[in-house]
Order: C-alpha cells, then sequence, then structure tokens
C-alpha cells in the first residue's frame, strides 16, 4: 500500500534557554535553543506521521523554517515508497535543485532545512515499518543500508563498493552486537552539568544527579577563561572520582598551540 | 557630521533568464537571474542611499531577503562613521551574532544577506565620500586598508602585518598604476556569448558582437557533453582568431582527472 505524504506543517519552537545558560559554552554564550519543527500528514489509514527537526540556538529559527517551506514542493505528494525506494538519490534531488543549491549548497540554512525534512522522511518510515529508527537500519542489508548513502562528497574517503566490503566483513556478528546494545546500552556521555554559564552549587548538583542515573562521562565546556576552566575542572573530577571519564568541549574558541598547551 | 542610517528597504528581484537560457552552465542548468535587492535609507541633507545585493539564480532568494530582515537589527540607527570607524568590526559584529552565527556560520543564506548588507554601507561610504567605490579603497592608506579586513580565516595565510608590509612595498608606485588604469582599464573576460543553453547561431552572433565593443578574452561554459563543449569550442574559435583568449568554466562538474584529460 503507497503512502502519500499529504500536508507539511512547520513550526517554528523556542524555548528561553538564556535566562538559565542551559547549553551555553565558549562560542554560543546565550542560546535559545530552538527548533524548526516538521510534521508530514500522510493518508495512512492509522494516521501515522513523520516527524523531524533541526535545531537552532534561537534567532535565525524562523530562516530554517522559511527554508522548509521552499522545500515543501520537492516532498508534498510523494509516495513514502517512491521516496524509500531510494534514499540517496532523494537527499540529491533536495540539495540538487537547480535553483535551490545557489544560496547553499548543502550548508547553512538550506542545509538544516534539508536535515528536518529527511528526518522526518527517516522517522515516517520507521513508524510505518513499525520498529525504532536504529532497528530499521540494523535490519538493513548492507546493500540497501550503502544506497541510502549520498556519497558525492564521501568516494574521496570511502566508495560504495568500501562501505559494502565493511559491512559484509561485520554482517555475521552483527546479531551478536545487536544484543550487546539491548543488554547494556549504546556509549554515551552527558552534558548535563558542564555548561559554561552554570554556578559552582549547580554544577556539583547536577554532576550528582547525573552519578545517580548511572553516568561514566561528563562533558564540560571550556574556553572562556583558563583559570575559571581548571577550577571547573577541578570541581567536576572531585565529584566524579579518577576512575570516570571526564571531557572538555572548547567550541573551537582554541586554536591548536592552545588546544595542544 | 554624522550621517544615520534610518531605514532599511529589502526587495526580492527575479529576471526570467531561464525562459532564454542566458546564465546557464552545466551546474546550473536554468537559472533565474535574481537579487536580494539593499537599499539603506539615511538622514543626509541630500538623502544620500546605500545599495547593496547579493545575487541568487532565483528559488531561495526569498530566504536571502528574510536574513536581511534578521541582520537589520545589526544595521538600523547606526551612523555610517561608527560603521566606516572599522569596518572589519563591523563584519565580525555581523557575522558573529551569537545565536545567528548558529545558521552559518559565514556561509549560505545568512553569509548571502551579509554580503548584501556590508556591500549597501561600502556603497553609502562611497557616495557620502564623493567617489567612486574602487577611488575610495585606493585613496586609503595601507593602514587604513589593512584595517577594513576581518582577518578571522586569513591569517593562516597572510597576517595583518603581512598585509601592510606588502601594501607599503608598493605604495610609492600606487599613482602610476591608478594613471594606467583610468587609460587603459582594468583587464575583463566577457561570458555574454559563451552560456551553455545558446544555439550555434547565437553564439556566433554574440561573439562577433563582443569582438566589436573590443573584448579580447572570451569565456565559455563547458561540461554537459564533451563533444558539444568542442564543438561550440571551435565555433568561438573560428570568429575570435588565434591571439584572442579563449577561457572555459566547467562549474565544478569535472573531477581532477576529467579537467587534466
Amino acid at each position: 500500500m503507497a503512502i502519500k505524504i499529504t500536508d507539511i506543517f512547520v513550526r517554528d519552537i523556542r524555548f528561553p534557554t538564556s535566562q538559565t545558560l542551559a547549553g551555553s559554552d565558549a562560542m554560543n554564550s546565550a542560546p535559545d535553543y530552538s527548533a524548526a519543527y516538521v510534521v508530514l500528514k500522510t493518508d495512512h489509514p492509522r494516521g501515522l506521521e513523520g516527524h523531524g527537526l533541526t535545531f537552532t540556538i534561537g534567532r535565525g529559527n524562523e530562516l530554517c523554517v522559511a527554508a522548509i517551506n521552499t522545500l515543501k514542493p520537492l516532498v508534498l505528494n510523494q509516495t513514502l515508497e517512491c521516496l524509500t525506494a531510494d534514499m540517496g538519490a532523494f537527499w540529491n534531488r533536495l540539495t540538487g535543485d537547480s535553483q535551490l543549491r545557489w544560496v547553499g549548497p548543502e550548508k547553512g540554512v538550506i542545509h538544516l532545512a534539508t536535515a528536518a525534512l529527511v528526518n522526518a522522511v527517516w522517522d515516517l518510515y520507521a513508524r510505518c515499518a513499525g520498529k525504532p529508527l536504529w532497528k530499521l537500519l540494523v535490519d538493513m542489508t548492507p546493500e540497501q543500508l550503502v544506497a541510502c548513502i549520498p556519497f558525492s562528497y564521501i568516494t574521496d574517503a570511502l566508495t560504495p563498493d568500501e562501505a559494502l566490503a565493511i559491512l559484509h566483513r561485520h554482517n555475521a556478528t552483527k546479531k551478536i552486537r545487536e544484543q550487546e546494545l539491548l543488554a547494556v546500552g549504546f556509549p554515551a556521555y552527558t552534558t548535563s552539568a558542564g555548561w559554561l554559564g552554570y554556578s559552582d552549587g549547580k554544577l556539583r548538583s547536577l554532576v550528582r544527579e547525573g552519578l545517580a542515573q548511572g553516568w561514566t562521562h561528563f562533558k564540560m565546556k571550556v574556553g572562556r577563561d583558563l583559570e575559571e576552566d581548571m577550577r571547573r575542572a577541578r570541581v567536576i573530577r572531585e565529584e566524579i572520582g579518577a576512575e570516570r571519564t571526564l571531557m572538555m568541549d572548547a567550541n573551537q574558541v582554541w586554536d591548536v598551540d592552545e588546544a595542544i598547551r
């Protein structure tokens, strides 16, 4: 049964996170965490929708919304089957529009907008398949997975054939890794405590919350003031002990020599 | 006297050039030459304005217009004197807005929008100085000229001091070069005949027009079909003779080996 995308809603969603400095780092000092949020409506009998978003930090979110509206005609009235038959070609069609690519290509506002739409299609794809997206990908054959990737900017480093060979080489043990994933989860870190604008008290209590939730890797933002960074690092290290991992992110403000020092 | 920017108009201007294939090349097959056009209104007693534009090839031009509107508050109500006192800092302020830089930085839609606004300020600067822009730049001291440049992405290749040294080294002969420029003009080429979508008849008659206007360098678009490219190149060479220069532009569609071959 062909599922058709019958309507596309785009919403400009913003959270005033700059009031608490959640999300603050050396480059992005007062972000308002925001999203251009896409909902694909369909004629699916159970009313299934595809949801996708692109993240921004506030001002300019309206530009992503506008760009999604500009891209809409390339997705509206398409069937899911037609799009998912060749996800790589779908990406290329969105980014390759002969006039629109001028305001990109594949960078900035139009790139963020493309991501929201493509993510929404992936979401619809997984919902229609009745699986979470990770499982949809895991269940693909190497050939199916490689066909989803637009290789235009990748072939210098990896060709489709090389990608296929890697996937085939590990295909026999895929089931084992999937079971491990389900049993112990996927390695992850938290930045919940480490935003640059937080007081020491807040920092300390958020690290304790993270520890209580079982996190073993903590990321902190650095790069505004070296003395401050070292002091805050000491606070976190005190809390997490020597065994757990402390990570740092200077968000592009250190040059190479500075980072090494 | 301080000139204040009191209002900013932005217009979405499009020409249906895709109907004649003017501007067509291997990558951009059917462009509609367009511009997000900025006019800075001022309180100058003679009503002087600053005009700037950013070029697009059609769809997506509305995104540049929207982005200029988003950037407007960073320019509105500023005085020209305050902006021109440090043009490098002005650029950094526009591209460095802590939330807006997320949808760039300095690429795509927001970069094109920045260009239109900055160009409009330069235009106003030159009009208020009573000179064409090239002359405004030529009349600057090395120090003034270097101070106009935001060096963030340049210092790996050229530092402000190195740029200064180059300008000082050639400062003594600047007047001679300016006189030469006024006497014989600046070297240039024309693409008027070479767009990919033109018939041989049109190509030939446009090359003849270019010759009659005194052009010595002719650029043609290539890259859609090699046999066709060679045939069209022969037509142009026949018309311009062996002495004049034939240039080619594949607009990114050839890879390195292909271009060398």
